[in-house]
């Protein structure tokens, strides 16, 4: 439509949600993609959009994950994928922070190329085991100890469940040190600002020449728009048609799944 | 005076802090009697009023507690004690709540009378090493599997300060919990009423026949005064000036010190 024409006007980049967009996650291979998600990534490649992946996944490595995508079929890179560690890096760099981290062994790598010397800020992530009585204390003392305290929270989950059982989540020991420092955390992960503005930086693209593509009313198409992104809804993944009447976020379109807003993004792209 | 005479009819019991009160901690000895304090207790026993002490203190059990106190001189006996442990055993014999305990090993034979099979309710205490991420999964697990989750907290500090460094209390746990579970924690303890009602209840004395006599306006005399006691400010312990301009709280008089208090209450109970 005329509408969507002018909607459109202008957009050079579009942003995907993974799980829930790309692929279901569980099973044996770790998830299954969503029919013709494959396929319409690489229409967006083909087309000379610009093209970022933002996920809130913290349990693994971007390295990792994106191995598992890339097995699923997809065509996925590392360094096009924002994820929690990457956009807080950019936070650092920017804002010349020297965490101490509170983060899951296997993540630590993503903070090889940060200043961790004489630290002047706490970064927490999904620590599981890490989450001991001394590793909170110690990140206690370091934020304590500073004149103006700084914790970055990669995410704000409350918990999760692993074969084993639910464990609790990042978002419950950000409340353990928020309260002891009677601080509040910036949280980063979507629906954060700072998470969106980062993954727009990473293409070089203003929000709104940006398209965000979720299923998640609130966090994925509330928070882009928040930024000043156009959102559209996708009826995969933890869709509930209620989302489609949200007291408080309406998205820009909805659509029946990723490869459907691909067809109607470029068709409208190219008229 | 008159006035003072007629607060005091009826007065059966009397309620003391006891750091700030009795005695300030710190030093070798681990504290310091507050001079005159060791004779108004004794003087309370005498005249024939009810005696109890309510204190906030968890980090050691009321046994070892109560022996520093009587090495310092004073006349006190563990069952004159009401600690925020045993306020929570009350609580769990009145309501049927058998815990799950998440407190520190020293702390256990407090709740050696209670059922603990089955757990409806966690209570959680300052557990310092015990706060393992196993320790608080398994804390956590047991309240989400309860139709109706009751967290019950000892206290609600934030952090405390021991030789080697600053330590998280047991609230910054306790939020821990409460924000994984979205619930809110039944805190034990001065302020809460429940903790002056146990008291009162140990004592067998109402509220409006008792009085509280503390250092602290908001948690002492403020907490008392909600549960329908009078209560005096004493000028020790962690008194300041501008305790006497509180905005919300007035105390129902301010004394020097207990030796004052007690002069004052039993000239005119024998009027």
């Amino acid at each position: 439509t005329a509408d969507r024409g002018q909607q459109l006007a202008g957009i050079q980049g579009l942003v995907l949600d993974i799980s829930g967009v790309l692929y279901d996650s569980g099973g044996e291979a770790g998830g299954l993609p969503i029919p013709g998600s494959i396929d319409a990534v690489k229409k967006i490649k083909a087309s000379g959009l610009r093209l970022r992946f933002c996920t809130n996944e913290t349990q693994a490595t971007r390295d990792k994950f994106v191995e598992k995508l890339q097995r699923l079929g997809f065509d996925i890179a590392v360094n096009e994928v924002t994820a929690p560690a990457t956009a807080a890096c950019r936070i650092l760099k920017e804002r010349n922070l020297r965490p101490h981290l509170l983060v899951h062994d296997d993540l630590v790598p993503e903070f090889d190329q940060i200043d961790k010397a004489n630290p002047n800020c706490v970064v927490i992530g999904d620590a599981a085991d890490n989450f001991s009585y001394q590793n909170l204390n110690e990140a206690f003392r370091v934020l304590i100890g500073l004149e103006k305290p700084i914790l970055i929270s990669l995410g704000s989950g409350r918990y999760y469940k692993e074969t084993d059982g639910l464990k609790l989540d990042v978002g419950a020991y950000m409340k353990t040190l928020e309260y002891a420092c009677d601080i509040q955390a910036e949280v980063v992960g979507k629906p954060a600002k700072t998470f969106f503005q980062s993954a727009l930086a990473e293409m070089g693209v203003e929000p709104q020449q940006a398209i965000m593509i979720g299923d998640d009313i609130v966090n994925d198409v509330g928070g882009a728009q928040q930024c000043g992104m156009k959102a559209l809804l996708v009826r995969t993944g933890k869709y509930r048609p209620c989302d489609e009447q949200h007291p408080q976020v309406k998205a820009d379109g909805y659509v029946d799944n990723l490869a459907e807003a691909v067809d109607v993004i470029l068709k409208q792209l190219h008229k």
